[in-house]
């Protein structure tokens, strides 16, 4: 009854950038059922995967952090889309399509699956729910709706713009009747930004030698919210064109998150005297809004007022590079691994 | 019926730390009266003047401050209590005691006096004014009771701790059940946080090498709240202390405030997964409070439940002295000049 099991191995904790050869793939086995008399448990077969970049600090062996260190020796985890094979939960059926925290191979057995969502809206693409429809969209919708108190005709500037979360963030704003600038990191990007998801205006941070140049030119009016994926010398700019009262809500930091010494921040003096709110944020604290999420989300992205860019890595082979990728930018979109389709 | 009026003139803008040189005491005259023909005026005898940190960004020429520059060659300004000794105002009279933004010089001439806070309360030191009674008593009352979102039982540090703000908000928060831990920068200072603030424990940052190791050891489970008034460094310590959805009220960074260029912060990611709020105000945002604050006060000033310590100079001629001394620590205390005493 065994069958054979593909994983992603995490070998050991990283420093600096992380490396494809950080992880192996090797096949192992594992039984289509939830063992005998394990009770509360299901056994999936994982469809997509979810790279986030949160996922590089669970390869630094820190107490600290809010989720527990990757495992050396084994597979990694993060969220993912599977469908329910067996189960001895009363929430969960065989049959079910569900999305969750899962492990990074192609079949797992989850003994505490309270935090699964269960897939109710199939008339949409099922890798939604790896971002728009998961948990890279309920972070886009808290950080925005309920951390950065926007408003309308406010100035909003995103960085890692055509990332995740960005590109919602964006769109977001600009349904909310927002000035919305987004950064990227290649022209390809920019050019999503402006022509896809319909941000007024974008630009490549690596084409601008001065970022608050380039943010003074981009906001000459200053910026009332500044969605913080990037950290860094990003911020540092940033808080030089706050507006008074402005708000940033602190997503990610993802230039930092490779150095082993985090670059210093410099401009927090007129946080002060411009009364600006940083606020940091998890997802985690606001899944109980996923339902008002939905209800808001599902028929935006009917009407095509929503849309959404995906990076679609095929096979777990190929799951090691697509997560490096994250930290180089060599991803356009959100960017997810296809385990299997069915 | 010109009477002389000794000023203190502010000579040019300052960079690096404020000399007295930076000032000069002067004797000019004035007229006791509002102009013939001049509506809604006051003329004021000043008694006490406040000395205040954010005065130091007044002696740059910046255009993004909050408040004016101070203007070379004319006296400096700043909270300050006074007696009207003539007035065409309709809402003062001769013989009312103020407190509000003024000269600093023995009289000044107010063509525009809505800002000033006429004193109901008699029957305390008029010096409170300058300190618990006036500015930096609403700061310390806005920043703690509306910024921090403060609970009984958390754990809060203040910085700065014996000034003119941070001995409060160490009371503020004795009152509502809080741990407090104040530092400051002599062991006599510490001796009144300890002993007559009643703050649990206190220490001098100068004495520890290690900051990040002092507050470790005071704060073994973490800071919920951090009343900042110190920014750079300390800042930096305490960021790497916070616990999960700790609030930082950004009151002030006087350890920057003299720098061509400020430090580099670098522990901000925690304030993503730690889900930090650091929230700068200013006062002049809460004033409409102000009697609510009185109320709450007054009363505690009389049960000799708020205490309050002042660091008094002698005169005009002690100004400058006075002003410098609060970027080097000299003060113990709320400094603040004498001008007269009646």
């Amino acid at each position: 009854m065994a069958v054979s099991n593909k994983q992603v191995i995490f070998k050991n904790y990283v420093s600096g950038l992380p490396k494809e050869s950080d992880m192996e793939v090797i096949e192992s086995s594992i039984q289509l059922k939830v063992p005998e008399g394990t009770k509360d448990a299901i056994l999936l077969k994982n469809l997509y995967l979810s790279c986030d970049p949160y996922m590089r600090g669970r390869m630094t062996n820190l107490e600290t952090l809010y989720m527990p260190s990757f495992e050396p020796g084994l597979p990694l985890s993060g969220f993912g889309v599977a469908k329910v094979l067996d189960s001895t939960h009363p929430d969960y059926e065989k049959g079910d399509f569900v999305w969750g925290i899962t492990g990074w191979e192609e079949y797992s057995l989850i003994t505490a699956p309270d935090h699964f969502f269960k897939i109710q809206h199939m008339d949409v693409p099922l890798t939604y729910y790896t971002g728009l429809l998961g948990m890279p969209g309920m972070t886009a919708y808290a950080g925005f709706y309920e951390v950065c108190s926007p408003k309308k005709g406010e100035y909003v500037y995103v960085s890692a713009a055509s990332g995740a979360v960005g590109q919602l963030v964006g769109q977001f704003a600009k349904l909310l009747g927002c000035y919305v600038v987004g950064s990227a990191g290649s022209n390809k990007k920019v050019e999503l930004l402006k022509n896809k998801f319909g941000f007024d205006a974008a630009f490549n941070y690596k084409e601008e030698p001065d970022l608050n140049a380039a943010l003074k030119r981009y906001f000459p009016e200053g910026i009332d919210i500044y969605f913080e994926n990037v950290g860094g010398k990003m911020l540092d700019s940033v808080l030089l064109n706050m507006r008074n009262h402005g708000r940033i809500a602190a997503c990610g930091m993802i230039s930092q998150y490779n150095l082993d010494h985090p670059e210093g921040v410099h401009n927090l003096v007129p946080v002060v005297f411009k009364r600006v709110r940083i606020e940091g944020f998890l997802v985690n604290d606001f899944f109980h809004l996923y339902p008002k999420f939905l209800e808001m989300v599902i028929p935006h992205i009917k009407e095509g007022k929503i849309t959404y860019v995906e990076d679609i890595a095929e096979g777990l082979e190929g799951a090691p590079a697509a997560l490096v990728g994250l930290f180089t930018g060599r991803n356009v979109g959100k960017q997810l691994v296809v385990v299997s389709r069915d």
